[in-house]
């Protein structure tokens, strides 16, 4: 009986392995249709109470800031006109009850006849488990424009230990 | 005994709620790698006998019919251009044996020296469970064109009970 | 007692076949983010020793060369002028220690205000299961520009024994 109580307790440890991976992909996955679709609320509950998101300029601090976001006059123009934002699949570190996820996103925007990638970036989000489920407590975003940010971001999600390499 | 049994009837369920998941990724994975090699029964097979997929105007109902859209001539010119259909990892809620998924698509279209982006969009796609796997009941597919259509879609999938806020 | 030890391995069977899904996922999530920071042992990790990169011309053969790729000239341009290498969900089918992974990958390239759609292109991946985990023995990647290969790509993942049909 202890033989299979120590089985079924390792079989549950990897069954919240895959769940944990699984909801943090789908708070992610959440992002977009939320902003897009200006839902403050639903955009505000993938946030910690105290998370933040920075992406460039004076972070957003707060659930209920990062909810606002929608409202942004920027934001209001680009759901005016026809907007995508769309996230790549993440690789997802799990510690304990932190995790980060390191992925990109793009922005599509209708223009015309089309639609053109109007930004693209390297993204790090951080999580922490709360009773409610995965949260994230802070999110960054850089632009894949040259600089060396959006390369230290995608280099920490592959390599912990490594950085970027110089390039130019 | 029975508490072991109890254990194992729960662990099953949370198995099954992660199969769920990744069997409906995989449907929607399959759509864009069938329809980009005009493959009509590997795109028809994705949908119940009596699935519809909706992308403005008369919506195709019937597997067969929409296994048949890799014939229409827009698409068989799309794809002799060269042409990618790409989805973002869904937002996915199951109910029973009933889910929905809602996510972004994009349709790539080879343009000279690259591609552009002829196509971006807001996806509904309803799945029942069969004795052979999950199927698309409804595929409904709006372009994010600053349309109230698109913002609703996205809206329904992070926020079940809530509507697209008024842009503009 | 026979019958609890049977209930576990099968479903030790079906939690094995979900990480294994998940592995396979996230090796192809690492490869964006470790060649657009250049980071040459990140890319090579994710490849069996012996293992091969065919992106049409001669092929990166062994994991080392595969990680040297993010030194090419063209490579280094790419990433400093600003690039995102982005996957999409790939259909995965795993036959014991060996598992195929079909999808498509983008590259998206800063160019002015904004991003172009530099390269779409149609992905095989072929894996093996080493003591180290899943490693990539062979990835082909076609452009999806109306050309054949990309298409038979494809078609190969979506319905092994089909053939793309003919297009033009």
């Amino acid at each position: 009986m202890a033989d299979i109580e120590e089985k079924l307790e390792l079989m549950e440890r990897r069954i919240r392995d895959l769940e944990d991976r699984m909801a943090i992909q789908q708070i992610i996955a959440r992002y977009g249709p939320a902003v897009d679709s200006c839902s403050t609320e639903a955009t505000a509950n993938l946030w910690a109470a105290d998370g933040s998101y920075d992406f460039g300029g004076a972070p957003l601090v707060g659930a209920e800031a990062v909810g606002k976001l929608v409202d942004l006059q920027t934001h209001r123009a680009y759901v005016a006109r026809g907007c995508l934002h769309s996230m790549s699949t993440p690789v997802i570190e799990i510690d304990g009850d932190h995790a980060v996820a390191t992925g990109n996103s793009r922005v599509y925007l209708h223009d015309g006849g089309d639609w053109k990638v109007e930004r693209a970036s390297a993204n790090r989000w951080e999580f922490i488990r709360t009773v409610d489920g995965w949260r994230v407590t802070k999110r960054t975003n850089r632009l894949v424009d040259g600089s060396e940010e959006a390369r230290v971001i995608f280099a920490s999600g592959v390599d912990p230990n490594g950085t970027a390499n110089p390039v130019g």
